[in-house]
């Protein structure tokens, strides 16, 4: 099968997952039930569950096993954009090209939806997994340790902290994009080792993968605000540098930030190389993202 | 023991669980850490904890098993109220006497908060409950159902567009304060007697006993707004009747609500009643709900 056929199979697999474990649009309270649709029904790349998916797929896992902890990633990250979109984060009136969600409804609504689409990721796993207690048990914790105020969240408020002083170092960008993106990434990938019963040397690659494909992943969507257009990006383009923000442009050029992503992007596919089964859409999903327009 | 030391050991059980189990203020982002320790060490009744540290007794479970599910309970219970407090949903300056987290830091940090203390439920449960993960997942799921968008949120959320609409029926109302209230005390009971290993017609009694200790809580936290002053409730007062909210006293008038809380009260002790162990305190507790001035 074709790469973007593969994708496209991954993705589709996805939505039919999504539509399946959300409550019904009509259950009440309907609103939100609506909202929370509304978020994660809104396209994307799907990154984070594919990669579950394909991760999963390494170890010979029944497709059926890894697709509900791929919607718990997706609800993560779905609550994430959805809080970061209000008015007292980036304050955000597009994403996807579709109104974001407090546009769409209003900001208390937007505001439960992301805590309904969290607590959901935890309902998933602990019902779909049932069955499988440890599998359950080390999926939890590994998608609670990404989402918390260690990594997404500490990534969320650092990011804000560096933004109200205006100079964060090198190191500090690094950290921020390690907590921030590479977070949730890092365990999509794991959680899919999990599934597939991975050993611990294996487990480890899927982690430094991740970890390698998340910075590639945030500088280039530093690049892509910089260089593209809000009607390509389907959210709001040259933020960034409205408002002076530190990104890998600002403090090292559009050069050299692009050469760092390719470095990423390399180390990613050496860490894949190394794992079992076929890899070989897992490299060019990295490679894809490393060299994504939009 | 009597019942006031009896409350007095858990509530100071409690107390050293949530020193112990949030990272340390100086952690970074120190802001997140110490506005998650801020939320979480502003006293307050700890109800759930209690009744999830009381409930496992009666089934002889050791204290320090029971301990993190009592914390992963107020964590959950304080993130709801952080983001109750927020300006678009409740708009309040003042809990438990003292300034509400989005006044002592500012909205982002108050929003992040919430959302760092519900995943660090999950993180508790899932890391400290790893040896014993059947049970692990019976109290991941349990909490995750009670905040879920059926019940905890959606209740938020029903209690918000009945304040829009302005006229709850009798029903409606009762069906907020399910979910709103109910939902995380029967969380409470139930969980502890998960880890009690308790037998399925116990949590049922449990989960009865939650139930209408949570509608009598709310029913008197109504009568409270309406009766109690500002000082004494730690909180604004007479908040209810300043936006016309629905309420029972709206509905049935001041004596009519304290005869239906009266009603649910006693018929909570009943559940306790036919649970093994010695439920005395936990009806004592039931009792003190229904006649608290605070």
């Amino acid at each position: 099968m074709s790469f973007a056929d593969q994708l496209s199979q991954y993705v589709s697999q996805v939505e039919t997952g999504i539509n399946t474990l959300l409550s019904p649009g009509v259950e009440r309270p309907a609103r939100l039930h609506e909202a929370m649709r509304y978020a994660m029904q809104g396209g994307g790349k799907r990154l984070r569950p594919v990669l579950l998916l394909a991760a999963a797929d390494l170890f010979n896992t029944k497709p059926q096993n890894a697709l509900p902890a791929a919607i718990a990633v997706e609800c993560v990250h779905t609550y994430s954009l959805v809080h970061d979109d209000l008015p007292c984060m980036d304050d955000d009136d597009l994403r996807r090209g579709r109104a974001t969600t407090h546009k769409a409804f209003d900001e208390a609504t937007a505001l439960l939806t992301g805590d309904a689409l969290l607590t959901q990721s935890f309902l998933i796993l602990s019902v779909n997994y049932a069955e499988q207690p440890t599998v359950a048990n080390k999926l939890c914790r590994e998608l609670a340790m990404a989402a918390s105020s260690r990594r997404l969240i500490g990534g969320q408020m650092e990011d804000l902290l560096a933004e109200r002083k205006n100079n964060a170092s090198v190191d500090e960008l690094e950290l921020i994009h390690l907590n921030k993106t590479a977070a949730m990434i890092e365990a999509a990938l794991v959680m899919g080792g999990h599934i597939g019963g991975a050993n611990a040397e294996d487990l480890a690659l899927l982690r430094r993968a991740g970890r390698h494909l998340g910075l590639t992943f945030q500088i280039v969507d530093d690049i892509l605000d910089a260089t593209a257009d809000t009607a390509t990006l389907g959210k709001t383009a040259g933020k960034d540098a409205m408002v002076d923000k530190t990104t890998y442009i600002k403090l090292h050029g559009l050069d050299k930030a692009k050469s760092i992503a390719e470095k990423h992007t390399l180390q990613a596919i050496t860490a894949l190389a190394s794992l079992p089964g076929d890899t070989e859409f897992l490299q060019n999903l990295v490679r894809e993202m490393g060299t994504r327009s939009k």
